[in-house]
């Protein structure tokens, strides 16, 4: 049987969500959890990886398995899981559905803080940004990156994948308590596409760079052409659609 | 000259507010900091302890020191600190201030969690309760703490006064995302009043004792007879008014 994985976790402590020889990642507790629980070596593969830091709301993932009760199995699991990573529902799925490939569209969100101070409860969940920043001009450079583009500039190394085509759907910017929110949703997104992006936005929005710089380094295909990531845990894997 | 801090920290790792042998308090990073900066030793003296764990948005300190400029002060204060404590105002204050018996009111919130399963983002700022409870009988059970009461099987020993009447001025029951928010106000609060309180309304919702019973623990005048105190994560020191 095939199952499906609904995670949640505060990305704080770990080294990501993909497996590594140094560091504790989200799916080596995963595995560790349900390969205890069931007996045997279990190999739990998620919709994509998140990184050191990034934090997931609803990340989606799949594994393979007898026949189980999945009631059971989610109280297990998450007692066996630390507090910081919760399984919020496992779900029988059909034998073709694959976390990564079946997914149709994911939602990221990027917190930006912008008081001029740090704010403690916030310190870890947002990137907080305190020189001069113009909120309207990065609003209205947020469009360049809609549609469909090659994205290869805004994309590290490290992609799994050759095609750097990719459509963003929505990215909206929403004002919240202290800051702005960056809502990012596409069919698929590359490796740190949507730290890149923030961090090219905030480039603009800092006066570093003009609005239409954006286009060429589009144009350039070349990562080292673009601004820096901006920091993972600002960042969070909202949601992943089928 | 006397100096008025408000003060802002995530308690999650430190030992509580006071100065202490075998921890880190914020009261002595304070310290550190402002005696390395006005380059003499300064006592900070708080509105009152928090305990390990417990948060808060609006403590408010006092120090004395030779005349400063306030607002480099405060950036310097916060560049030596960790990023979970902020201060986040410095006021010259009058010669006759005292950060705990000037105030005239303090007030504190507890997060209660209570949605089936943990969330990773509240689990260090609420406190998870995923049994059965009866929000109905804890909000009309917490009339019977507010007004003037002697407090004694609430206060745990520790507390620096002999004489254990207070008044609740306010003990609010505010509904909030996955849970309830418990609002304090009141003159003053003797040593974990607070969280006893919170955790004698628990045992009443939970119908450990009756809501009649909290009479009988108040005419007892014995902390012994009272439930366990809720656990720390959960408060929230808010604001000390003056």
């Amino acid at each position: 049987m095939k199952y499906k994985l609904t995670i949640a976790y505060d990305g704080t402590h770990y080294c990501g969500w993909q497996r590594q020889p140094n560091g504790i990642s989200i799916q080596a507790l995963l595995e560790q959890a349900i390969s205890t629980i069931i007996r045997s070596p279990t190999t739990v593969v998620g919709s994509g990886r998140t990184d050191a830091g990034v934090h997931a709301k609803g990340q989606v993932a799949h594994f393979i398995a007898e026949p189980i009760d999945t009631k059971r199995l989610l109280k297990s699991i998450n007692g066996l899981l630390p507090a910081d990573i919760r399984v919020l529902a496992i779900e029988e799925a059909p034998e073709e559905f694959h976390a990564r490939y079946s997914a149709v569209s994911k939602e990221y969100h990027y917190h930006l803080h912008l008081d001029p101070m740090i704010d403690p409860f916030k310190r870890l969940y947002s990137y907080h940004y305190h020189g001069k920043l113009d909120v309207k001009l990065l609003t209205s450079t947020a469009k360049y990156f809609v549609g469909t583009h090659d994205f290869t500039s805004f994309a590290n190394i490290g992609s799994s994948t050759k095609d750097s085509v990719r459509t963003i759907k929505r990215l909206d910017v929403c004002k919240e308590e202290g800051g702005i929110r960056l809502e990012f949703e596409g069919e698929g997104f590359l490796y740190k596409m949507v730290r890149n992006i923030t961090g090219a936005l905030l480039f603009v929005a800092r006066g570093k760079i003009s609005p239409e710089e954006i286009l060429s380094i589009f144009a350039a295909k070349d990562r080292r052409k673009a601004p820096p990531a901006a920091p993972p845990h600002g960042l969070f894997l909202i949601q992943v659609r089928y």
